[in-house]
């Protein structure tokens, strides 16, 4: 297959332009679902869309309540799944919970999310990864900036830009405890970055990236043009968020945890095919590829 | 003499109570200064003040041209002055730059700022500690939480709080690019930290601070009662805060630097003494242990 988005070929970073659409729902299908023209327009523009309050007090209780036992029930984990902080042992980030957990794992079929994701997907979708990163308090290190479908794209195969990160805020996002820093219009743009992946680069780049970063030029540049968005909201506070917008968040030195799950939708349409490095491919809790889990087999 | 806030002496953290006022001022020299009974009521209360765009557009630049001719001269200079960030040989903070620029010396005598500090510490005031924190852009690492009065106490043997920092933005602070955040009226209590100081501990602190800084418990408690506040402001802005409130940042992964200038004046009836910890003082350029630089000498 064609590599549309070709990075980390070259001693050189690129801009690219983007040669996807963003919203794929046909007029209909974007007319008749759950996100208005407004919600769309922003997304479609910014490449983000921030649900204040989406879900109820009482929902975001019972996640709080999930949270905590992972955490608990993790502590001593060294499965491969649950990745510590630089520096600490504190828990940076579990992945694939949602196959384990129950609630979590009927969030990732709830209708109110999904029939948003199809709208802009315009298909059916699946679930392609998921993700807690917890940011303890404290110690909680940054995520510096990286578009996921880069990754995605080189390291598992994801051949076009048709996925959606749906983050669920389940503790205060404040600007102070390390929320979620966008590049709006960002997305419109593909940094084909400098540098060449090694093998088996996830074992080190989910603690601290290193590869697949885009250089300062680029991101001076895309900020100058976008300035910076932070996604400060409430718990129980949604943020949709397209696959290639520029994003990454500074530590968090405060006693206030920013704990945050992600649901990683992709289009049936848009399944993994080999990985554009040429590698073997990631394993299956940072990369589903398998139809197996698409949101329709399995409600 | 008595150590009225003994810390790094023991296993335990403690919070004691401040054992000084927070104003000095006679009744008449605090009616008297520039500051009005609502700015000296805030300071009394929070332990801080942000007086925007305290400097006029053409000072600000003129500081921002000796920030970056200072920046650019120091790029090789491996002076214990210049501290480098962790992980990168940035520079983090250059100290002391004061002396030898000009305008900086200058602005340690600036009226406009000395009669402000004179008014709240109630004496003449000298500069203890002049220094430029860059927190350069993409690379800028976080400073933990910790009360300045503590360290300057313990490793410089400072006896009283009576001092204060006056922070100069010389780029805007925005909420992402690592801004200075204080925990209101920390600086009532004091965290008597566990542990014990050893040589030389600065060489390794100004990059990273490890003692002196105040356990989980202590910080929880305090945001728990005064919360976070975000000293953000445009460039421009001054920020006075006392040597006892609680303060950190994060880092910074967004392209623009966030760059402050801090003088730290003393009052001239709290000058050193021997350091508590019992080990030699740190050097001149951290703690200036002569009177012959007290402002009213100097000007």
């Amino acid at each position: 297959m064609e590599d549309l988005y070709p990075s980390r070929v070259g001693d050189e970073p690129k801009i690219l332009e983007r040669k996807d659409p963003v919203l794929y729902g046909s007029p209909q299908e974007l007319k008749e679902g759950p996100l208005d023209q407004q919600q769309l327009g922003f997304y479609e523009k910014n490449g983000f869309l921030l649900l204040d309050n989406f879900f109820s007090a009482e929902e975001v209780a019972e996640m709080q309540k999930h949270l905590h036992l992972l955490w608990e029930e993790n502590r001593n984990n060294d499965s491969p799944e649950i990745v510590r902080e630089p520096g600490s042992d504190e828990i940076r980030s579990i992945f694939d919970a949602h196959r384990k957990n129950e609630l979590f794992g009927r969030l990732s079929r709830d209708p109110r999310i999904t029939d948003m994701i199809s709208q802009i997907l315009g298909s059916d979708i699946y679930v392609h990864q998921f993700r807690i990163n917890f940011k303890p308090g404290f110690k909680g290190k940054e995520f510096y900036w990286h578009s996921d479908f880069e990754t995605w794209h080189v390291e598992d195969g994801m051949p076009r830009m048709r996925a959606i990160s749906c983050s669920i805020l389940l503790t205060d996002n404040h600007s102070y405890n390390g929320p979620l820093l966008l590049i709006p219009g960002s997305h419109k743009k593909y940094v084909s970055c400098a540098g060449k992946t090694p093998e088996n680069n996830y074992q080190s780049s989910l603690k601290k990236q290193e590869l697949g970063v885009p250089d300062n030029d680029s991101l001076a540049q895309m900020v100058e043009e976008g300035g910076i968005t932070t996604a400060t909201a409430p718990a129980g506070s949604l943020l949709l968020f397209e696959c290639n917008v520029m994003h990454g968040s500074n530590g968090n030195i405060t006693p206030l945890p920013r704990s945050n799950v992600f649901f990683v939708f992709n289009s049936v349409k848009n399944q993994l095919v080999e990985p554009f490095s040429g590698l073997k491919p990631r394993p299956e809790y940072l990369a589903n590829r398998t139809v197996q889990h698409s949101v329709l087999q399995e409600s």
